[in-house]
This record gives structure tokens, sequence and C-alpha cells, in this order.
């Protein structure tokens, strides 16, 4: 009956919007000792930081340095989220694989976040897309508040295949459609997804599901039926939104692959690595992670 | 493309299932006004206690006071736990409406639980529902570690198929399957559910899983999709097994109803009743409930 795929791609977030949203700030050196742990894991994918003013994000304020210091595995693309043409120049400099470009599928959202309007977001990523392109790069385009905004409530499914479109249009290669909020249900997965499919035409699509009320694996199963294999997540379930109320937890790297794995769905992750990477990020974190196989480690430890 | 039925029912295990696995012994008045607000909620069934000797669940001693004292709602099922003839007894003379047995597919696990091989224990059993039978009450009969054993690991769904057809030559009324430590995957639930429709007739299935590992709603969402429209919850999260290392965590109610309802399923439960009634008991046990639904809550209340 559960008709699954034999390969999925996992995305790790993790050091980005995992770490982005944790109020300790963790020394340059401990970050690239565990990206280079989780390059030693498997990954394929590893979104490594934020070329964004430290103003606004003083926990990936060196960006620059962990880019110069990881070690980098040539199987593997390292990519940075970059918010507008100085991000850009920044990540360019330090020879990233990956640049992301994200907007929210919320006018409120986007204006709260990044201080324009959707319209107005346009031209400045349009300008991004197609300079990183000129460098030769690969562009990801992350669409926020997908499932839910924090300020306007539901999000119409229209606003999401036009935000989408229009993404697209400026020439991303990938989209990923978040649930910032952690509100997505698996029958709210299935409609968006069932619409997105019928009205747009793109090569690769992302989830990028929070577990805030724990429906995450419930909508990635939704979206492995739809057809989805690449999914974004967060080793040990680090980060969140910090923008809404309760709304903490990203789908843990951990849990996801457990499930997959569980399920006989390749990943190319080794799990024991991506435990101790989770065990490494943790004891420098100074707190408990979140996600259900770091609790479950934990106890065993006792 | 997701087919959901209209209606599911929630059957509430939190004050036998959950309870008995919280060292907090709470005090027999408020397990009373817990369950009263429970009823208030809307439920339609709810184990409220376990006749079972005070040496093996302390926290249970007291079944028949609550019995005596709750509030009974003529459209809600009382039921309780028994493991022989005894607790029958017990249970039979404070008028519960139905009583339920529990075995489990593990030979290991059913000798640790309660001192007897399989075989041994169908003849108990037997004598109990046939007993319970010609007090004109219902039965219902517990399988647990249905998805895998902290002693033998793996189990066969051959094993599942053999001690289900016995309990329902014994006369169960409804088969209750459980996740006794939380490992069973969406893949999983798929194939043994395929297999017992195939193999067995029954009339009433429930599906009683724990979220160990993040995947409960996930399981659920799969049981859905094979017509199951019965499911176990523990509200809060309350409980889970002591037998086995880092298994805890019934599924939890709210976070159940909460995506039933969010996806149009009707359960005739009250949310907001229920996270009062949540709120409640967790003030009681002197701990934070660990139900995504709480956590969203008591980060609100913060």
């Amino acid at each position: 009956m559960l008709d699954l795929p034999e390969n999925v791609t996992i995305k790790e977030v993790g050091p980005r919007d995992g770490l982005q949203n944790e109020p300790v700030e963790v020394p340059t050196e401990d970050k690239i000792a565990w990206i280079d742990r989780l390059s030693e894991a498997g990954y394929s994918y590893i979104e490594f930081s934020s070329f964004v003013h430290p103003k606004w994000i003083p926990q990936l304020k060196d960006a620059r340095e962990v880019a110069a210091s990881i070690k980098r595995k040539p199987s593997t693309t390292y990519a940075a989220l970059v918010p507008n043409m100085k991000g850009l120049e920044g990540a360019l400099d330090t020879g990233v694989d990956e640049v992301s470009v994200f907007m929210s599928a919320s006018d409120t959202h986007n204006r709260k976040n990044i201080n324009k309007s959707i319209e107005e977001t346009y031209p400045v990523l349009g300008e991004v897309v197609s300079e990183a392109k000129k460098a030769g790069k690969t562009v990801r385009g992350y669409v926020s508040t997908v499932f839910g905004c924090p300020y306007e409530g539901d999000i119409p499914v229209h606003q999401v295949v036009d935000v989408s479109q229009r993404l697209l249009d400026l020439g991303i290669d990938e989209l990923s459609l978040g649930d910032t909020i952690g509100v997505a249900d698996p029958k709210q997965v299935d409609t968006v997804l069932t619409e997105l499919k019928q009205q747009l035409s793109f090569n690769d699509l992302a989830m990028h599901f929070h577990n805030t009320r724990g429906m995450a694996l419930a909508n990635v199963l939704v979206s492995l039926q739809h057809g989805i294999t690449t999914f974004d997540s967060s080793l040990g379930g680090l980060g969140g939104c910090p923008y809404a109320k309760g709304a903490s937890g990203n789908l843990a790297t951990d849990d996801l692959v457990h499930m997959l794995h569980q399920m006989g769905v390749q990943t190319g992750l080794d799990l024991e690595k991506l435990e101790e990477a989770a065990l490494f990020i943790q004891s420098k974190l100074n707190k408990t992670l979140p996600s259900h196989q770091m609790q479950v480690l934990n106890k065993e430890r006792v």
C-alpha cells in the first residue's frame, strides 16, 4: 500500500537554521569541527552558514571564517544563505558551491523578516540569482510560511503557487517549501502538493518541515507518497523560527534518517556518526537536543 | 490522494497506562477530579484504572475508590484492565462497563510482564473473558510488543496473527495492537495491517502507538489509510512502558486530536477542555507533560 522511493536526499540545515536560533553563540572552531563531523557522516548537502548582517543574526557572523576552514568533501555541496548582493559577494568570495535565497508566501511575514513587501523582494532576489548564475553557482529558493503565518494565519495555496512560480521564473534550481511555524498537517501537505504539481513545472522540490506540533514525520510520509525525495532537516532538532510564539523545532535529521532507514529508504547517511555529531554540538550548546533519537540516546547514557 | 475517515474514536488510556508509569502517586481525589474532567471533554471511552495487585502497580491500588467516585456519563464507556479472575471480580464489583485483558506477542515479554508463557496465558484470559461475558460486559484484548520486543527484537507477523486469532477465539470484542516500546515505523504498520486484514476476520481493531521515536502520528496516518478508526492515546503523552530502556511516551491524545481536527476528522472531543485537563494533571505530577501541544501551551503561558 505504501509506495516509497528507494533513495532520499537530506539537506542538513542545522549549522544555519539550527544555530541561528540558539541563544548561545558557538565558538567558530567548534562550528568548524561540527561541520567536519557532518561531512564525515555522509551528507551530500550542508547549508553551513548565512551571509547576513551580524546585526540581524550575530550567531552566524563568522560565516567567512567557517567557510575558509571547513574540510570540504568533493561529494558534498556546501551552501550558504544570502539575503542580498552583499551577502552573495561574501559567499562567492569564500567559494561556496550553492547559494540559497529566501522569501515568504505571507506579505506580513516577509516584511517582518526582511523589511520588504513580496513585490519589492523579487528584484532583489532576481539580481542575486542572476549574479550567482553568472558565477556558475546553483541557487536554491526557500519559500517560508507555506502552510501558515504567525501574523496572517492561513495562507491561500495560490499565494504559494505565485511566489514559487516567480522564483522559478528568476531561475532558481530548487524550491524548498517551509512550514516555518510547524502548523502543517498531512492533509494540508497533500492538498498543497497536489495543487503545486498541477500548476507548476519544476525539477526539484524540497520540503522543509518543523516538528512544533509533532506532525513533521507524518508530513514527510505524505510527501514521499507524492514523490518528493528531498527534505531539509536539522541534526538533533536544533533551531526553529524565532519570529513566532511557540514555534520551535526543525525536523530532526536523526529522527528522519531513523524512520527512512527503518522503512528501507536509503539516505547515504551513517546514523551512528550523526548521533556522535549531535552529541558533540549538544555538549557545546550546554542543552539537551530535542530530537527523539537524542532523548533515547541521552536516557541510555545515564 | 489522502483518503481519510470522517470520524475517529479515541480511547483515553492516560489514567491507567499513563499514571501506572509515573513515579509520583497521584492522590485518589485528584485522579477522580481528573477523570471527571476527561469525561467533560467528550470521550466515549476512558480506561480509568487497572485491577492488578498493588505490589505490581502501586500507582493504581485505588482502582476501587476511583471507580466508586467518578461521575459516570451515560455516553462514556468506563473500562478497567484486569490480569486475572481476581482482577475481574474487583472490576465487576465496581460496575465497570468493559474490561481489558492483555498479553504479549513476545513470549519473553509476556513472561517478564505476567510470569507466564503465551500458551499458559490463554486459559487464564479465557476464563476472564467468559466470566466477563456472562456478566454482560464487553472485553477488549491488548496485544503488546506487536512491532518489536525489548528482549526478542523483531516479532514475526505470524506471531501477532496467532495471538490475535487466539484472543478473538476466546471471544474478545476488540483487539488493540500495541507498539509497546515505540519502534514501529509506517512501512511496518502498513505490512502488519495488510497481513492481519488478509488473515483475520475482526470487527474492531484499535492501534496503540507510542511516540518514543517520533513516528506515532505517521503511524496513525498509515493506519487511517488502512481504514482503522480507533486509536488509544494518553493525554499529554503521560506514561509508557517501564520494561524497556528509553521506551517512554504514549502517543499524546492532545497531539492526536489536534492533527485529526486539522485534517477535518471528527473525534467528538473538545481540544480546549483536553488542554485544561492536561494542565490539571500536570500540576499534580509536578512535571512538564511531553506532548507537543503541552510544550506549545507551556511556552505560551510563560
